[in-house]
């Protein structure tokens, strides 16, 4: 490992649960207390296996911050019983945050429903729903997250495809309530985004980092890059979150088949590195 | 085929010989002139192997309109010796579709260079070669069709990402010079696309048409979905570029793994089955 400077470089350094998913909760919670990581994003499903309120004492007692939840969301659906089991789902994530202790739930806004094509229609379902679960929330210490994910996935994952979009959504409701997700993954390549995250400002809720790096796998949901082996001018993003005012984590959150099947400990270590090299 | 009404249901519709690249070009022309398709792109590679002579009097001696020559482009180098012969490449380029006597050459613009991580640099790259092309093209009636591709071929294919890109590029020549590709496959999740489409007016050079499918294959080239099978409101986009004041072709260019496996024949049939039910 070259080029890691002491604590200080990692003070706001999180690592996102999914970059190293092989790894169970106690050998994360181990690895990044070792490697001096403050800081995790954790995801519903491991958490929910390990148990909510076993994984919050966990975290707690090696004096983890959990950045973000991921993930609520998945608010398109037109059909009323699906829509209420929708939103169910998204009050116990908000429930499940809030045991974490994390004040951000990252929310993956849905794609479009079967044998619709209409994305206006679905992204204002999408406003409806954050209208029910915002004051939930708020009730509750947790904040919501719109996650703008990159246009290819906005058939089957989420509609909401820009900075831009995200912030429209979002400035509908009070800014300490509902905000947005910054993951140069899924922006790098908008020339409105910079101009975005600058009027987001602290609707900013949560930055979160992967390289583009290319050919695309099949499926193209496990091809984010390590940092540092894309395209992205990570540097540059960092920045201009720096420059609109947030002073948060910056999560790693990367889907790599290559990376999954890697020791974890390993590619934590390496994560750790690049971060220092390409990022701070 | 069903819904097939007559010669008039496909006097603006083209097929691009990429779609049904099984077919030889003799095959492609008789199949047209069977089927009663008035139009073809074309590309450059099986044109050349063909012969670019042999090839204009092979669709001229059956009647065909050649709508485009897909492709130019790829302008981003930045090493001196690279950027010649790319420059060098476009003027061959034109030189084939005055040969083919098509007005529209379809220009992919090209990624990232290695090692660069600066989309705006690529895109001024793009511009200063346009200065170079664009008036060699119009002294042979030709004229240059900047093509949007969707975002996930940003670094290895195209830095220009969005229809209001390729404008804001495009707006800086004449009208007459320079324009736009509308393809639904590239531009279909981009809210501020029918807004573009509008502004695009007599810059819109080529209509093209592919539906969004998924998941998406490995490495995200080809798979482009017959109309009718994705995500797309085909007839929607149809109808935005004739209130444009768009009355040229629409052109269907698939790549596709399962549709070029086919009976070329039997697949153009359904292309065109498929473009009356779903776009006129």
């Amino acid at each position: 490992m070259t080029g890691l400077s002491g604590e200080s470089a990692l003070t706001r350094f999180s690592v996102n649960q999914m970059t190293v998913k092989q790894l169970t909760l106690p050998e994360l919670t181990e690895a990044c207390v070792r490697l001096g990581v403050p800081a995790v994003g954790l995801w519903r499903e491991p958490v929910r296996a390990y148990g909510v309120e076993a994984a919050a004492r966990l975290v707690q007692d090696a004096g983890l911050t959990v950045t973000t939840l991921c993930r609520g969301g998945f608010l398109t659906a037109t059909e009323p019983a699906r829509r209420a089991q929708a939103l169910a789902d998204n009050r116990a994530a908000i429930d499940e945050a809030a045991a974490l202790r994390t004040d951000t739930l990252v929310m993956v806004c849905g794609g479009l429903p079967e044998d619709s094509r209409d994305l206006c229609a679905a992204r204002e379902r999408i406003a409806d729903a954050l209208a029910e679960l915002a004051p939930y929330a708020a009730e509750r210490g947790v904040r919501l997250a719109i996650e703008p994910l990159h246009p290819m996935f906005a058939a089957d994952r989420c509609v909401v495809s820009t900075l831009d979009q995200a912030l429209e959504l979002a400035e509908r409701f009070p800014a300490d309530q509902v905000g947005v997700v910054v993951d140069t993954y899924h922006i790098w390549w908008d020339d409105r985004a910079p101009a975005a995250v600058a009027r987001a400002a602290d609707r900013i809720f949560s930055f979160q980092l992967a390289d583009w790096t290319t050919p695309l796998p099949a499926g193209v949901l496990n091809g984010r890059g390590q940092l540092g082996d894309g395209a992205i001018d990570l540097r540059a993003w960092r920045e201009r979150v720096d420059a609109a005012g947030y002073a948060g984590p910056a999560e790693v959150e990367l889907f790599n088949d290559g990376l999954w099947a890697r020791d974890g400990v390993e590619v934590l270590a390496e994560v750790i590195d690049r971060y220092v090299r390409h990022v701070r």
